[in-house]
């Protein structure tokens, strides 16, 4: 453990020169050492060892790593002009951030780390918590995966508008991304869902396609509509920082895709969702979804912190547990990503499934009595709304 | 109400002189009326009050129904050399049987029976327990419906071998079947899931294909060799009587369709599954469809009856809730009928959904320890065997 510290200190230094990411990077980092030890990641090499001797104008800051990066670290410094690694840096921190706040609101129960490999490149690092006091599950997962991209699946592509993409053969591929629900125990703290993605596709040798998506979106049992209306604001915020027409367009976007087709309802009261986004410029989209990333604690934690200990009984249990039921439809029959990961062969199912609760209930014809707090919601499920 | 009595009784005069079921059905439906009052179907006609007096050389019994049919009574008899309509009989009969021996478990908890009707045709009877002693969820349901079918479900079936059917164009099609699964309180009483449909379509006028389909499969959350040997067993029985070969193969089709693919694992201990089947001909393997849905309650009862007063704690209901979350995803990711169902724009879903458990849960990375008796389902679930 010891050696660690050491290899850290250096990286410190040298971020430190920089003077950006010191105070609050260095905290973290020593924190999650302290923790590290007991909870979060024996496996952690001294990664950092040698980053004082590495050149670093890009933003590869990695002060909140759970553990190793899943690409050598020393590969993502040395090509820190590149996308996919500046991404995968700032998926795997934005992890470890998460993670710790979190965590912070559980002291006895720890979230468990799973850094895993495939076999075929990439891995990835599976957090989940389990039978918390606060979070009854709750995962934050990031992927990090590279290949070849069967012609079917490049054909869908190019069947989905990207045109500059050959079809009919199999084109390597690089892929990344952040994904995370988290399920809490009280009813009156909402499920949230969120996941930033990169992928690139390379269509002739050293010519790249790529695009971003993702989102964020909140699923409650109860309707506040202050918890909700801060929550899109926060989103907002994120937006406009980089277009003010982003928020409208992708919070209308999430309305339309996390729907319950079959019930005619939504899964929650929205948020923003977008994909395939690579306009205008590759530094200014992974701008745009680092400020997404990096709203996912201020617009949600409040709602943790509001309503966690609020008192609630059987009835509301019973029906966050419906509504569990419904979450557990949307991801199973709908999910693009649930369904893609579960139908590719090799895959890791258990971090794929980490999105759905760990209790589900389903009743014949259930419908909340008019009037109620549980109809309120419902009404709210059946007909989206502007929240802002 | 009258109106309707008056038809039935020349009816029943008419099918009186062939002589065949009046005796049977006379009793069976005294003992319908009996259970009636107080517990199934309010809204039944009293569409059997003079079958004493009515003729039947077909094999329309429709003494164990516990609503109206779908299709008009008398409709049912006057054409009931149809295929249609002598399966509608069937499956409607089954339904009232099944429902009222399991019925006799529950003193207390009664079968909602909700008859519905769609507007483009035909409809069905949905039966469900909710919170019973014996069954925590269970549902024994009915459907006939007709309409046309879109072509690309007809391109489909052509894709699947039935080549005799014409491309490329809508063509009328009648559907019926009949559906169950019993999920029992006890986690020592297995889950029993069963099947039986008939599908025609017309592939010019008044030319049509038409074929069978079905079977009966055990989920049990702890293995008991001589229950499922019983189970199967009898599954056998009603399989070699109309066709040596059927046993094997419908076996092997089981445990080849009921794979949850995504973990590698069969959802239970199999049964007997067939699709398409139409061959020799019509009558024989309708003779071959009722064996098996006659099957359903001895292959199944005496595992109701051995097993439910077992005693069982935390660890049993909790194992059997993880792989209840199992057969949820089998069957939103997997089961063809449910899949097809949900993607149906008008089918009713709470009727689809009556297949999934009251609580499913989730656990990340969940392993029955070896050599528990968890784990000695766990090894049969992963290598499917034979069981006679």
């Amino acid at each position: 453990m010891f050696r660690n510290l050491k290899g850290t200190l250096y990286t410190f230094a040298k971020r430190n020169s920089e003077g950006i990411f010191c105070g609050v990077a260095g905290t973290g980092l020593l924190t999650v050492y302290a923790v590290n030890k007991d909870n979060f990641s024996p496996d952690k090499k001294p990664h950092h060892a040698f980053s004082l001797f590495s050149s670093s104008s890009s933003d590869i800051d990695l002060s909140d790593c759970l553990t190793n990066t899943i690409t050598d670290e020393n590969e993502l410094r040395a090509n820190s002009s590149q996308m996919k690694n500046r991404m995968e840096a700032f998926i795997t921190n934005l992890q470890g951030k998460i993670i710790k706040k979190l965590q912070s609101f559980e002291p006895e129960t720890k979230f468990k780390v799973d850094r895993w490999l495939r076999k075929e490149g990439g891995g990835g690092i599976t957090c989940i918590i389990e039978d918390g006091q606060v979070f009854e599950r709750g995962a934050v997962n990031i992927s990090v995966v590279s290949g070849m991209l069967p012609k079917a699946a490049v054909n869908e592509m190019r069947a989905r508008g990207k045109t500059s993409i050959p079809a009919g053969k199999d084109l390597p591929f690089f892929a990344c991304g952040i994904s995370s629900v988290i399920h809490p125990r009280n009813p009156y703290v909402p499920t949230v869902h969120f996941n930033y993605r990169y992928f690139e596709l390379e269509v002739a040798p050293n010519k790249f396609e790529w695009w971003f998506g993702g989102g964020t979106d909140l699923t409650p049992y109860y309707l506040d509509e202050n918890d909700v209306k801060h929550f899109h604001s926060e989103l907002k915020k994120a937006c406009d920082k980089n277009d003010k027409s982003y928020y409208l367009k992708f919070k209308k976007w999430c309305d339309e895709y996390f729907v319950i087709s079959h019930r005619n309802e939504c899964r929650g009261v929205g948020g923003i969702f977008f994909d395939d986004l690579d306009k205008p410029d590759q530094d200014k989209v992974f701008e745009f979804v680092k400020s997404c990333g990096n709203s996912v604690l201020p617009s949600y934690i409040p709602l943790i912190e509001k309503n966690k200990d609020k008192g609630y009984g059987y009835k509301e249990r019973e029906w966050q547990l419906l509504r569990r039921g419904r979450y557990v439809e949307f991801n199973l029959v709908y999910d693009r990503g649930t369904k893609f990961g579960l139908l590719t062969p090799g895959s890791r199912i258990e971090s794929i499934l980490v999105s759905l609760p760990q209790t589900a209930k389903w009743t014949y014809k259930h419908e909340p009595e008019v009037g109620s707090e549980e109809h309120k919601l419902f009404q709210v499920l059946k007909n989206p709304k502007d929240w802002l």
